[in-house]
């Protein structure tokens, strides 16, 4: 399974934001429905291999969405399709336990922490600039890994140390700061091709 | 300069679409939207030395829109931002010259055939899956070659024949069919790092 986290930082957790201003009254909603699309869908179709958590701390408590590409529906290319499935998924109360919204997609309470608990034996990549870059990378990049990306805030402080002490490894996709969508839309092409892995 | 070229063959060419809804009665200017971004957007700011050019044939005649990266301006990463500049491009009367419409955006009347004969001086590069592979090319990509890219619908034949009268060279990105919009951050990526060129 490929993974791919990204945090929201002021993301809303709540479904009252406004289709007709998503990245004006989400907390920005619209970066986690880019990187959504990008890790999902193909000009013919849906990735089945790939699965997407979003952690979202823009509410009183933290909310994470799970979408799975096994059995995701009603995903299409533009970004407010997209919206409209996690503000669904927004309206489904959180609790400890996923609950599905829409075929595919879940909600349950909780951040970054307790997904790195969960995730503890699942190797980790952390995306930054000033990582390892990943052209020079010995033994490429794992196919099954999670990959974890931030938002147009970047990481604090104690989020890095979360993410350190679970053991991720920082790689870098280049000098240039990019979006994190057309980040993971790199990585599942790097990763398609097995591009810059040790086999080649 | 980079140049991106982006066919969209139901795309309409009046402002009186929805950006309430995008997708269903624009003829999918959602799609040119995306690989805007694609072509522009960077975690902090937006590339000057990139041009992209959108060919909409979704009207009764045929309308180019050029935006050019030196002088854009109002560029946000989402979508309907996009589409509302594109939107203000289509309600300037399209003549046989280019016309503003915002800082760095210009429409004229005219498509493809028109376009390539202004690009005579430059090299063309038309993506398709079918294509030489860009990571086996003996010379690279060039980094002033002017990428041509169909929508969902592909290039018909009469346009594939004039892409091949004025000496593109056919390219591929890998055998997974891809979005434009992800085939342009895979373009931007790899000419950034001078990826599979000779001088590596």
């Amino acid at each position: 399974m490929r993974t791919f986290i990204i945090v929201g930082h002021k993301a809303t957790t709540s479904p009252s934001f406004s289709l007709e201003d998503i990245p004006g009254t989400s907390g920005r909603l619209d970066i986690l429905c880019r990187a959504v699309t990008a890790a999902f869908v193909l000009s013919h179709g849906i990735r089945k291999d790939v699965c997407v958590y979003l952690i979202l701390l823009g509410g009183q408590e933290p909310k994470t969405i799970r979408l799975c590409g096994e059995t995701l529906r009603h995903l299409n290319p533009d970004e407010r399709t997209t919206a409209a499935l996690l503000k669904k998924a927004l309206a489904v109360p959180a609790t400890e336990e996923w609950a599905m919204s829409t075929s595919g997609i879940f909600v349950r309470a909780g951040g970054l922490e307790r997904l790195l608990a969960d995730l503890k034996d699942v190797s980790l990549i952390y995306l930054r600039e000033d990582g390892e870059d990943v052209r020079g990378l010995e033994e490429g990049l794992p196919a099954d890994a999670a990959y974890i990306l931030g938002d147009h805030l970047g990481m604090t402080a104690e989020e890095e140390r979360l993410i350190g002490q679970a053991g991720a490894k920082t790689v870098s996709l280049g000098a240039t700061s990019l979006h994190a969508d057309h980040c993971i839309v790199l990585l599942n092409w790097i990763l398609d091709a097995n591009l810059f892995t040790a086999e080649r």
